[in-house]
């Protein structure tokens, strides 16, 4: 009886519930997940991808301005479509006020974008759970995640996609032990580790993770995309101490 | 049967109720509350965030134009839009007419944006409540409460989100038993006791809340975002006199 | 089985009735009562609230241009509509031929805009019922009644919301006890008298009345919102006589 | 299972009927009558109302432009509606090509407005019965009637409303026992025998009749609505001759 | 089960047709009837009108240009729109070209028109058949039947309306005996036999007829329509002698 | 339970099928045949009428351009409006570019149109299977073949229309049989054997049946549409012939 | 219960899934099939055509610009609208830029669009899958496939349309067995062999096989579209080594 509230973005459940916006985030559950851990050194995105081993490239990690990237989980033709649209938002502020865009100006703005379709109707919500990882002069490194309703938070580590609850809980505790702050070789190790215990894999191979790393290096903001040799290292390495 | 009608916002029921409007009511009571004081010193805002420690930085009150704070409760996303709805109104007003903004002119003029998401197809109303409070010339510190349905009220003392019925009646009695007006700084006592009554949360904890207040110095209106420290020393205070 | 025909406003039933416009008109039967008395000295509109104390103000009745004011009862997000677009009609109008828009022209623009809304897919009926009480200097005093169908009709005196045609029909056998017209002190005693009777209320208390006049006076139409003390003084006179 | 032709306006039902022009036309069925005579010295239109007594005025019949008078039956707001849209297709013909706009030009424009009230989707039939008289120097003396479709007819006496049938067909046999062409004076005396039959009230008192005629009298078109005394004689006139 | 198919006009039924268009023409079934035939004196068009003694002109034969005479059956608002769309079709073809419009290139534009309203969602088709009868200096005399599909045809003779098929078939078998044309008296008198015997009235009145022709005289087209004398005169010749 | 797919030429059903496409091919299977045979000297198309003698003229096959032809098959409506669009797309194209629009670009556009008619709401499939016939410079003669749902193909010999596959059939197997090219004279022929043995009536008769012809002759593109008589001597030598 | 879920394109289901995506793709899996191979020496596209031996020309690989080709497999009226708007994307780039539109951001754009067709009302997503192979200076050869959801990946060999995966995993197996690249001659080979395993026809014909080759030879990018005769002759070196 109570279905008749979930076949449109625009309606209240009885109990005061967006229905689509929910089945929305649960498509989110099936995709494969990203992981972001901010350190004082920069910030660490991992993805696992599928093990489809003649497809030349795959990307789930994009970058959106000079100072932004992101990490994505959910439709992939849905992803392209919202990082199509973060680049155009970010250039034209670029063209506006000769400056790069904020990171958390431009999550925002695009997160404008995700709740309109949460409102309106002839639309569905985007299938897609972002995080931004970016750096401005005044907050320094943030890290941000955005969900289909079009809400975004700010995070130290998160996880999106398939089990994220148990990533984000598994990297919180780790951090917590940890004292004072962990550098990014340790935030990458650790991302790794979280993801490996998610993913339903049997086994994590190093083709089907994709990491990458954004630092602030001599007043240009560096984006590192790791070779396959590079994250074949940090596998090697995470065998050789068990659960560190 | 009588079902039919509250699936499209713009349909009456055989009672006359908005179904859709009152379920977009109903959203906001699982939100987390948001309570204002108006004192002859000024206004406190005070709101309870959840207890996701690694989250960096919550808002849920915001600063509209130089006279006006706003205090949310609902649907984050949703909020998100009509704040910068808000900002935007205010800066046209500025921009027209050289002045800022004055309170109420603005609550109601977002108000009227509200209204019209109940009465046009196609649109769902949106799942918020908000607290403005403000300063202006003529009618001094002012604070209002709207909600889904785009009507707005004035008060001396309310509550939204979670509760809110029970907070305000509790703010009621409080007042009615204090002779005169009372000093601001009681007032953050007085908030801070009404929501940790109110919270759902087996302990209110100091980094769970938000406090925020609007005065009116020196001809100007300040904001001021309490630190955490200053947010535990509330707390401090308020467990040693047990229940004022 | 006849259901079908009362989920939108553009359809007719089998029998020929408009359901959503009767829906609309059934959601003013639960508002708080506002009447109006027309003499010859003026007109008396006088109003219900609920009894929120620590609400500091309240208003049901409005100005609407020089000429017009008006009192409303129904759902208070459509009546700042309504008000809001009833203003900028008057003073379009005032730009346009630099004279005040007469009251009934100003009626008459509004109810077209109400009707419309019982005749568009969409839409909603608004659920407002409004008096109108102007002057002009040909038809001298008028009291006008506008229902959510968009149908507006003249009265000498009238009740709108809760129990309105029980409220009418006492004005009715009031006023034809009375020879001759009433002074407007005396309307003002009638319209409390019927108030009281009609309010659900165990008792109406003077903080929970609004009572305005409009007058022409040396050229002037005044309008004369009553101070709670003055109301506090009215309700004193009407204990003194039982039930005149 | 035939009732779902019957929520739209432009379908057809599987018998080729529009249930919602039907329906419209039903609503008419419960409106106060209002009935008109064509002679050779004018056109008399007859209306009753509802004996709201304290209610200031009423009107059922308007003037359309300097040759045109309209009758009406329905929804009171549509009535509205319709009619300040004459007055403005009277206005922009007259402004356009210098002379008044002739009564059948008027009616068929107008009622090609109500057609497309019954074609297009999103809108319902207006729930008006209208009758025009008019004047024009080519075709002298004319009385139309339109129906919900926006169908028009020409006729020499014709009633729209309730029991509209019978009146027609009352008006029809009395014309018909009469030789040669009546006077004005015996048209609204059968006018108002007619209405005073079809009529349901149990008595159909002076102050519930409006009456008004149309003359063409030296190279001017006069419209005549009689005073409240004028109606009473006619009352009395009605009385004093039984059935006549 | 199949019914689904017949609500909207732009949907085909699962056999391919499109049930609101049969229904528009089962509405046609129900309209008098009105008959066409073509001789190489001209072209004579007969309709038949309800009994409504009082109705004083009724008219189902329009011209449409100079060179164009059409004849109707079906619903009289949707015919007086075809009926203005086609005369401001014919007065813009004649502003640009400067020449009369041919009647095939008229009832082809309007056709056009029709079948839009039958592949548009949120449009009913339109309830009427039509015939065109015209002349022009290629094709000579012109005999043209539209239907509700937007559909045309050309035919020596042709009958819309209640029984069409009945009356259209008798006039092809005397049509088919007569060898040679036919004079357009005897066109006028086999009109009316046609139409009398499809017609449902017990007997048919000449005031209930309309007759009209087109010809062709000394470079101009002619339209005539029969005065009652006339068209009595014909029912009188038509009883002389019995069944021709 | 799969019917629910069928009401909207937008929706797939669960097994990846557009209902409304199908049904609007299955209009068409109802439609009389439509028959193209290219040869090295022209193209022939032939198409069948009903029997409906005293209609002056039908035509099913229709010149678009100076090099196009084309026949048709399906609802008369639909085919009037794709062929004025044809022609105005044909027009169009000449003015830009001065030269005549080649055959399949022509088609190909207009296929567009028709594709667009099975992805857009509110919009029917056209019910029409079209044949295009056509020379240009490059390609020499060109038959193509279009369908509901906006595809088109290249064919020696096609039909279309009722029993068209076992039609395109009966002309494959012909045309395999004969060695080499056959002449325009005896594609007539085979063209009409192909006609007769699809056709449902009992007999073919020749005032039923419409050919047409396209030949490149001294530069010039030469339509020649068969008159009666010549039909008829087609026919004769048919018969005189068994099968051929 | 769930099917309501599938008949609208912008409805997530209650597992989060959007079944008129997946209906789309279920169109696809009966569509003849179209493979690619990319090798160091270009691309081949293998296409498979229905044995319908007198459709005149078939297509299923279309050229988009100077260095892309496109292979096709889904509905063919989808597939020609596709194909028209790439190559006018392709235009307005070299237009603007003066310089070839790199085969990815084409087929980036051109997934957006489907993509919107996913997202959007009234629109039904596009029933197609299409390979892209192009030539860049910067990534050199590419082969990308895109789905109706408007998603694309990169590919070393792929298959679309009927037993796609069958396919796609007999290429990977083949070219996981072969050490080092493979020639272009190879992957017709494979290609072939490929095919005739997935094709459901008894025997592939070489005249129901496209073939298409795309290389980079001395600054030119080369398309080879295979005649016939050197379709047989791939047939016959095929029949010649058993499975290879």
């Amino acid at each position: 009886m109570a279905r008749q509230f979930d076949t449109r973005p625009t309606i209240f459940s009885s109990e005061g519930r967006l229905y689509q916006v929910e089945y929305a985030i649960e498509t989110v559950s099936y995709a494969n997940p990203c992981l972001g851990i901010k350190t004082e050194e920069g910030i660490v995105l991992v993805a696992e991808h599928n093990s489809s081993n003649h497809c030349d490239r795959m990307e789930k990690i994009y970058q959106l301005n000079e100072n932004t990237l992101c990490g994505t989980a959910g439709i992939a033709s849905d992803v392209q479509v919202l990082v199509g649209e973060a680049r155009a938002i970010g250039q034209r502020f670029q063209f506006c006020y000769g400056a790069i865009m904020p990171t958390e100006q431009l999550t925002s703005h695009l997160c404008d974008i995700m709740q309109a379709h949460t409102q309106t109707g002839g639309k569905r919500p985007f299938g897609v759970y972002m995080l931004f990882a970016g750096w401005d002069k005044e907050l320094g490194y943030q890290l941000l995640q955005s969900d289909p309703s079009g809400n975004y938070t700010l995070w130290r580590a998160v996880c999106i996609g398939k089990n994220f609850l148990a990533a984000t809980h598994l990297l919180e505790q780790e951090l917590a032990n940890k004292t004072g702050s962990i550098s990014l070789e340790d935030a990458k190790q650790l991302a790794l580790r979280a993801l490996s215990r998610t993913s339903l894999a049997t086994e994590l191979l190093p083709d089907m993770v994709e990491v990458a790393t954004l630092q602030r290096l001599q007043d240009k903001t560096l984006f590192t995309r790791l070779e396959p040799s590079e994250v074949q290292a940090l596998f090697n390495k995470q065998k050789a101490k068990p659960t560190a």
